[in-house]
């Protein structure tokens, strides 16, 4: 029973996802957007710290996925995204958790079964993974994917499970 | 007086800088480059985070400036730096200071009069202005130009000063 955080982080908004892998699969646990709000850059970013910190302190997971972005629109968004991100990561690392980075195919890939999948698939299988019923925000669909993606991949690395060869870039089991 | 924190954040060398501001002109207190190491990024993201808060606890500023980033050279470079420049902001801004951001150009403005000054001309300034006897490091004597630029800047607010017009884009005096 582990706890797992998944982080997409935003300088407008941050999802976030935490889910509960029991060893036999994933279960929803908590999901939510921080809004960092209309304030100057410094604020907005205390926000996102401060927003990350109280998620990993109310639910206490040990470890945290987090998207690794490759191909940012251009460099002043991929500025803005980079210091979203580092507050992000700061936060969770000051906290004491594991962190790992993915990339967008490897999210996509392990939840959908294809690197090719479109946001709304990737919601429709999040949904249907953690069994819920109602449709979460995308910011946060995302970071729950993220989280599971995580799962999946820790569970790789686990030498009684099924090997990470057999498992890499398989869809996640559950 | 006031002390004044400059920070030129990078993603392997994080340049600081403080000067006491006298009213009557800055002087010298501290300068020094937080190294990230060759670790994991959380890991070098946490030392910037930890080095500016370090700083901030051992010398007490109430104000920050840094340098704000237009023109990062492609997309990658601006997402490190970026994630830089978040641990940093988000350190000083957990530790409650100020912080104010320029441009390149309103800091070599304000040390070598003209935004055409390249950085071996902003650092013979810093060294003249501080009194400094040995040649800082480069990412220190950036760090020391954007804090006396952020001193420059706030004197200029000050109502029984010179306006803010008539200093504006001016060079500092001392």
């Amino acid at each position: 029973m582990t706890l797992i955080l998944g982080i997409d982080p935003g300088s407008r908004i941050t999802g976030y996802g935490v889910v509960r892998d029991t060893g036999r699969g994933c279960e929803y646990v908590a999901s939510g957007c921080i809004r960092t709000g209309s304030g100057e850059m410094p604020e907005r970013l205390q926000a996102v710290y401060r927003g990350v910190r109280e998620v990993i302190r109310l639910h206490g997971p040990m470890t945290m996925g987090i998207e690794q972005v490759f191909m940012a629109r251009n460099p002043d968004s991929a500025l803005k995204l980079g210091q979203a991100r580092g507050a992000a990561i700061v936060a969770a690392a000051e906290e004491g958790l594991v962190i790992a980075e993915y990339t967008a195919t490897q999210v996509k890939q392990a939840i959908a079964g294809t690197g090719g999948a479109d946001k709304q698939q990737v919601m429709m299988m999040v949904m249907h993974l953690l069994k819920l019923v109602q449709k979460p925000q995308i910011d946060a669909s995302d970071a729950l994917a993220i989280a599971l993606c995580h799962a999946h991949h820790r569970q790789s690395l686990i030498p009684h499970g099924l090997t990470g060869a057999k498992r890499r870039g398989g869809r996640l089991r559950l």
